[in-house]
């Protein structure tokens, strides 16, 4: 089965929104088999809307819409479709009177606009929205399906999970199931280098290098078409195998695991403390830390020592070292993430010190340069590094290094 | 002039990445008063997207495309075009030099493979691409217009900078001007409440809220068209400053202002230091701050303390006012911002104790529920907040009330 999707609203014409609807929409027809022809964006227009509709009809059977479902007269993808299949519209009693739960609910007064949420063309399949006022609904005639979601992401998501999935099971040639390896430590280059026999196109699974990592981190991910989940899944298992056997000491996880997930997680199980000193970071590493459910057990306290007596007070860093090798320097990362581990009594602590830029670089300590510490029970060493980009880039760099750093200090 | 937007690359309709370029042109384009008809995103297929020309020159007389300009044998955007226009493929000598001269510079060999990029259509005016290796050009045949971009978007912006919107001025019949007016401590529909009278459509200059703020602030734009730039920053100019009579104590700054870059600004014109203790926020607080270039002059030391051992150890919490209240209260809030100031020898703390879920919320202190402490030269206080959604939106929330209590307090 072939697929459209169309996007209605005028904010996204004028650039105030990005339409991520479009992608969503699009990743999971594609784990469903369903191919996608084309994305169209159209503004709030009868007429323009009702073009879009009978040119994509003309070229496939299925076309799923976001926007257009709200209580305003510019909300008009109901009416542009029953226009494009010649149907009426009708009152659809029981959305309207969810639509006044809602209203109950939050503790708002419906207004005369909203009836408009519970019209329908005539003969639509109608779809709860648990997530907001607007339902969405499903057409079908002569073989065509016209899907209708609301814009608003969160609900688009839940009407899609709760009724599209399931509904559209049934048409799909095959399922098409994907796992996703991210790994940190290797650059995309590098990391295809290693796998370009792997890589090759048209193949089932297929290996791809997948475009939305975090900063510092690289995804390849696999994708098996077969007829149920289970016979797609252990079609994959070789190649992950072989993957693995190349790739494995940079892979962290998979799928939506994250890099301080894994970390926070791996500590929790053993019963291990982290402490964390910082300066060019400034608060980024124990940030993305705690971001994890579960942070609190493994990590009691940290700090963020920008200044030279911040390094001397909080952290105990020797005067002298600072004045012979400069903030930025390997000794001091070693004394900082010392000093860190001793003050929190912790089993691993991490330290950064760079210059984030964009002033205070030099000839010999130019900006990206980063030193990154590591104490693990006893143990301190730092590495070096010379990161690329803007401040926040550089940052974010020093971020999974960090963290990469701790991966392999745990694997040892 | 109406104008359409061609993205080309399968990528974007298997969902592998957003169209964020499609955003970019249409704000760009709507700067320049040409009004967007239509998005469309097609894939690497020749017909498929020669017939997404055709429709789109049906319609409209200008045509942006991004993608399809690599070296593959997928990128097809430019022939694709010629064979619209009924035009041959030409070599480019210098634009073939020019790429050499990139592979030089990054010391990468150049392949075969590259030459395809030096290919262009017939008559086409070709654009220089410092940023990489994809020239973009344009075609002008029978009033009608064809601009291609290259899809990476740092390419795709550099091009647009350098050559389009220089071209496309003189098709402007007017231009259209923004100003956006950054606000915190005020939800969008308490603002849009004050001035409803204001966001009219069809004025000029309009005003209407602009859906990209950062978590926890909101912003209105004010757009005018006029001959010049000056005219229309005249025009709006009495709007701003009614905007400013009523919502003045919430406007934090404007237009690439942020929240806490403007707080650096003040605290270092003044000479003054901020210190800062987190617990809910874990370091995300510190990190907004040392985002901000020129955070080395205010800022010293910051502290997350997550357990209640390190909040009585580095900030001098007292024991039974962490048994009396719990960690997350109000006079715990107020010790931990003493305690930082006093700690750093700063004139200005902020602290932050809460509940970010997903465990750990009870009937009396549910997840959410957030104290934020602000020490000004000598005196203390904190404030309660319940804040809504998911750990992250929690924490991001509790960061943006942070900055605003701080900015209020240097207003005063």
């Amino acid at each position: 089965m072939n697929a459209e999707i169309i996007a209605v609203g005028t904010e996204i014409l004028l650039g105030d929104i990005v339409n991520t609807n479009a992608q969503f929409l699009s990743h999971e027809l594609a784990a469903l088999g369903i191919n996608v022809y084309r994305h169209t964006t159209a503004g709030d227009n009868f007429d323009r809307l009702q073009t879009a509709f009978s040119e994509a009809f003309a070229r496939v059977d299925l076309v799923i819409t976001t926007g257009g479902l709200g209580p305003t007269a510019d909300d008009i993808s109901k009416e542009a479709v029953a226009a494009h299949f010649g149907l009426d519209m009708l009152l659809d009693e029981k959305s309207l009177s969810d639509i006044a739960c809602f209203f109950d609910k939050i503790g708002q007064t419906m207004t005369e606009n909203n009836c408009s949420q519970a019209m329908f063309p005539r003969g639509s399949k109608i779809l709860d929205n648990p997530a907001g006022t607007a339902p969405g609904c499903i057409i079908e005639q002569d073989g065509k399906i016209c899907i209708l979601l609301p814009g608003p992401p969160n609900e688009m998501k839940t009407l899609w999970n709760l009724h599209i999935k399931p509904y559209l099971a049934r048409f799909s040639d095959g399922i098409l199931v994907s796992r996703t390896l991210k790994m940190v430590g290797i650059g995309e280059s590098a990391m295809e280098d290693k796998v370009a026999d792997i890589l090759v196109n048209g193949l089932n699974p297929t290996v791809a290098p997948y475009a939305v990592g975090r900063p510092g981190e690289v995804v390849l991910r696999i994708s098996a078409k077969a007829a149920s989940g289970e016979a797609a899944k252990a079609l994959m298992e070789p190649v992950a195998a072989e993957l693995y056997a190349r790739l494995g000491e940079f892979i962290y996880g998979e799928d939506d695991d994250t890099l301080a997930g894994k970390l926070v997680q791996t500590l929790a199980q053993r019963g291990l403390k982290l402490a964390i000193a910082e300066s060019i970071t400034g608060g980024q590493l124990a940030s993305a830390v705690i971001a994890c459910p579960g942070a609190s057990e493994i990590l009691d306290q940290a700090v963020v020592t920008y200044s030279n007596a911040s390094k001397i007070k909080l952290l105990g860093v020797s005067p002298i070292t600072l004045e012979k090798f400069g903030a930025v320097s390997e000794q001091v990362a070693i004394e900082m993430a010392e000093g860190a581990a001793k003050a929190a009594g912790a089993d691993f602590a991490l330290s950064t010190t760079g210059i984030a830029g964009p002033g205070g670089g030099t000839a010999e300590k130019p900006v990206g340069l980063t030193y990154i510490g590591l104490y693990l029970g006893g143990r301190t060493f730092a590495k070096k590094f010379q990161l690329f980009g803007d401040r926040t880039r550089i940052r974010d760099r020093a971020v999974a290094h960090a963290l990469d750093m701790l991966r392999r200090g745990l694997h040892e």
